[in-house]
């Protein structure tokens, strides 16, 4: 599966086309795993709560595979999300597997290579996906259009959560949990688990089988994973039951689709010689007021469809 | 100005030609309005708060355009919003221009004309621009997409509201106001104020700039709206100063551009015979499970592209 991944992230020509066909013939095999979503900042303890979350699932006979999204890998050539150094008892243990965030140029590329890696774990007989972004740019936006559920990881108050949560995250979450909830900080992860809540209770659910809610957990002290899990289950065995996790996949799947539609149109403009030199130009020109969006775009557009006018 | 709203309106491509023109003659003539974008869900009492904050600042002196965002006017060729019958004062009142919403297809068509008017209306000299927006599908996204500040207009609570607000609104507004804070319902919207501002409280600003937060008014009563309008000023104020303006426009002005041109291609992609229906049978197999995302949309790139591979 490790060399199936490999294939899937190359961006090679005579590779894309073996892993797309392999892709292809797995795909009947795909779909059966609990696919989560996790995001948290730097300094929550996702690494900590990865691990501990992990052997909890292994230690019941489950094999978990952890994938990340990290656009920055894209600029930096490695990744921090991924990183078996920081878990390593879940590393070596025979039912997990644990892959670092893909390179691939752009958000959306990188995107599309996680689908496509989780896809192939699927086939592979994982029971459950979990897919970790550290919140840059719109990585947790990418990691919710392709799970099941998003939990959000959070840490108890002070310090740098004071600068709050990235606008649009909180209402990505299905779950809300609050990490390193022992010792001193206890108090404050029980202030922080009431406020949280309050505000979810303040917005209008995805569905009716599911009212998001706030969980405490201590990653270090292994407390309050097992709820994490069962929340995780009762998640799925109410939008199995109410049609609404299979309406979400074929949602996700046909959006998928569009945006590589868009994305190859957009690249296959950018191959051609007259539009590549005139895209940034006009983009330029749109953001200081010199021509109108509409105007750029049909004249890019006329350049490249070959028509004079669009209406 | 209406009769080149109306051009900018049409589908016809005579009408068109004529429209991007004037737009081009005048883009140096906009941009110096504000821009405010409203939503509220009906019977938040909409239309009473957009009468009297408008009849606020045309006593001011001020000119007030009233533009709408309703995709469901596209359907029912006809809008509850900018519903002169429902602002009657408003619409007598010289210094004031109401327009419902376009009509135009599609929600992305409803927001390219809308903005375009907006540019029409700043040129002829309209000191601020009002767009309503209802409530359906993503059209507060689009709302806030053109707009300077997004201001959220809410019910005291009980009855329509305990439903909740529709997730990314409370995240995309920059102000939220709690109408029909009068009389019995004064205690409620009090409430209301405290536990939005709590919400808000646990959310990363959009800039240093400015902190969202909660007022109080009643459009019946004539209250409060005096304060909204001195938000509105502090807040285009300190976004000038910071430079955030500026950087929002533009970037706000490069996205429609790309929106444009994806849309662009898309519809060209339509136009070809053979694309035009393999789009909707590739759209169901995606969402079945049949096929893969990434190959669907390869097919159908390779097909309209001419080429059998993209790698």
């Amino acid at each position: 599966m490790a060399r199936g991944i490999t294939l899937v992230e190359s961006s090679r020509a005579d590779h894309q086309k073996i892993a797309q066909a392999l892709l292809a013939a797995l795909l009947p095999e795909t779909g059966k795993a609990v696919r989560l979503g996790l995001s948290g900042t730097p300094g929550v303890g996702k690494s900590t709560f990865i691990e501990a979350f992990g052997r909890l699932l292994t230690g019941k006979g489950l094999r978990v595979a952890v994938l990340a999204v990290d656009p920055s890998s894209a600029r930096t050539g490695g990744s921090i999300l991924g990183d078996k150094t920081r878990m390593e008892l879940l590393a070596r243990d025979p039912r997990a597997f644990i892959r670092p965030s893909p390179s691939g140029g752009t958000l959306g590329g990188v995107a599309r290579r996680t689908r496509e890696a989780m896809l192939l774990a699927e086939a592979a007989g994982y029971d459950v996906i979990l897919v970790e972004t550290v919140g840059v740019g719109q990585s947790e936006t990418s990691v919710a259009d392709m799970v099941d559920m998003f939990v959000l990881l959070l840490a108890p108050g002070g310090g740098d959560e004071l600068q709050g949560i990235k606008r649009g995250i909180m209402e990505l979450a299905d779950l809300i949990v609050v990490n390193k909830a022992d010792g001193d900080l206890a108090p404050a992860a029980r202030r922080a688990q009431t406020e949280y809540q309050a505000a979810l209770h303040l917005m209008r659910p995805k569905t009716a089988a599911w009212t998001p809610h706030v969980l405490l957990a201590s990653a270090l002290k292994g407390e309050g994973l097992d709820k994490v899990w069962e929340a995780a289950e009762a998640y799925r065995t109410a939008l199995t039951k109410s049609g609404d996790l299979d309406r979400l996949r074929a949602n996700q799947a046909k959006a998928w689709f569009w945006t590589e539609l868009r994305e190859g149109l957009i690249a296959s403009l950018k191959t051609d010689p007259k539009a590549a030199a005139l895209v940034p130009q006009l983009e330029r020109e749109v953001g200081e007021g010199g021509t109108t969006p509409t105007a750029a775009a049909r004249r890019l557009l006329g350049l490249v469809l070959g028509r004079a006018e669009e209406a």
